[in-house]
């Protein structure tokens, strides 16, 4: 819900109506025009946000009683446009403490991003056992800065830049107009413009809200996410979110990048995965 | 294949074959009871080496040229038994450079495992561009040791055991019968003892083929895998393969654990993530 009563733009953005088709754990959405990013495609943590709402009604019409997505793994196929589309659901497992689910994103026939869900229950209170990481190193958010709109995407305007508040450590890409510094990690502050509370759905969107971390050590073009997997490990406290986006491994066309998230207790509380296709410009060294 | 020509004793045990039902892409496999855990249920990379080859012969079957999985996330619903299974498959996508491809395991019409697979080419030259990772230091494979079978499982066989060899550092578990060191990092040498050559394919397998990172924490009970992405980045040079498997967060019943593997070149040929629901004992502090 949002600071001003009602429903924020994020909840009304990933909103699911039940499809009347009696068996079939079929879900009506609409993908809102302002979760774009610079191709005028929706953002894909956006899109995993909204089949993550879809598995979590699912879930709970097939009688699971968890109530927060605790892992994620998502195929990005092709690219779905804005406007209405339907979310194909199929309930695996309904456990005592873990169910399990399985949502895709159709359009015209045709699945152009397919998802699982884990649902599980996040106890508020909960502290970590072993293995607490730091959070990542920022400076205060108003030293960061917000991203100019990519070169090349003048034409097509990036919505999800009016949706999410990001503000990077302006070091990794060489301030505003710089020279990437090589380090291959992107460190930033995250929150919704409207003040809606970021809770466990919302990482998934926040796992996959920054642009490519390969941006911190080379200039390419876009870099299409072909896989992504998510662990949501607890619910955010209220305020800004930490979050660092590294690169592993750039090899053979594909690159590996490692997304943290921390909230403002200094709890990590997600984390991602995803492979992603990049084009190396043939002047470029390794 | 192995070294002696024929079927190795992998590829025996994951052989698909297409059934005669037109337009389904269903392929019947035979769960070989050589590779089962102490409960007597098959190991999970097995299961998902198995999808992943009922994958990419749906994907060559749909007009695919990719010829590996480089790209693998899993949900294990219910521990599917051994015998006779069906994999059901469905192609999303036929790309130029990459496609993909779902594959679940159906047993008396219920799904126990549920993957999606990414197809690509790994060339067989191709170096890392950026973020070289150095290989896990380990003593000689001589100077590592096989685990003794998991107190409690004396009478249900743990028949992995046989068809892998798996050597560990004895360090992070106290030897042979000490006490876990509390770093949660596993470190082992990995090979077949059929002298079968690890290619991509087995790569699934070798990601989820050791025990618990937790085990180099305290000693629970079996840490079953909820949900597992995996990439594989190149095809492993031949000769033995060096693992690492730590544990980064544990919190609220769950385990996050990441696993490297590197080839007899030094260089990472796979990387995986996995949350696991785990059981602390009350009298362990964190």
């Amino acid at each position: 819900m949002s600071a001003m009563g009602g429903l924020s733009a994020f909840d009304r953005a990933t909103e699911v109506r039940p499809v009347d088709v009696v068996g079939e754990g079929r879900y009506a959405v609409t993908l809102d025009d302002a979760w774009c990013i610079g191709s005028g495609r929706p953002n894909g943590g956006y899109l995993l946000a909204v089949l993550g709402r879809a598995a979590l009604a699912a879930g709970a019409a097939a009688g699971a009683t968890q109530d927060h997505v605790i892992a994620a793994a998502v195929q990005y196929a092709t690219p779905p446009t804005t406007g209405p589309a339907t979310v194909v659901t199929e309930v695996f497992r309904v456990g005592r403490t873990a169910s399990q689910v399985r949502a895709s994103l159709v359009q015209d026939g045709r699945t152009s991003v397919d998802a699982s869900f884990t649902l599980g229950h996040l106890a508020d209170g909960a502290g970590t056992w072993w293995g607490a990481t730091e959070p990542v190193a920022l400076p205060d958010e108003a030293d960061c800065i917000a991203l100019p709109p990519p070169p090349g995407t003048e034409g097509v305007p990036a919505t999800l830049r009016g949706s999410i508040t990001v503000r990077f450590d302006p070091a990794p890409l060489g301030g505003l107009d710089g020279e990437p510094d090589g380090s291959g990690e992107l460190r930033a502050w995250f929150r919704f413009p409207d003040g809606r509370d970021v809770d466990p759905l919302a990482l998934l969107l926040v796992v996959d809200a920054l642009p490519p971390a390969t941006f911190a050590i080379v200039n390419t073009g876009w870099v299409p996410t072909l896989a992504l997997s998510a662990y949501i490990r607890a619910v955010p406290a209220p305020g800004p979110l930490r979050i660092r986006f590294r690169v592993q491994v750039i090899e053979d066309g594909l690159v590996d990048e490692v997304c943290e998230v921390w909230d403002s207790r200094d709890r990590l509380v997600a984390q991602s995965t995803q492979l992603g296709a990049i084009r190396i410009p043939a002047t470029s060294a390794g």
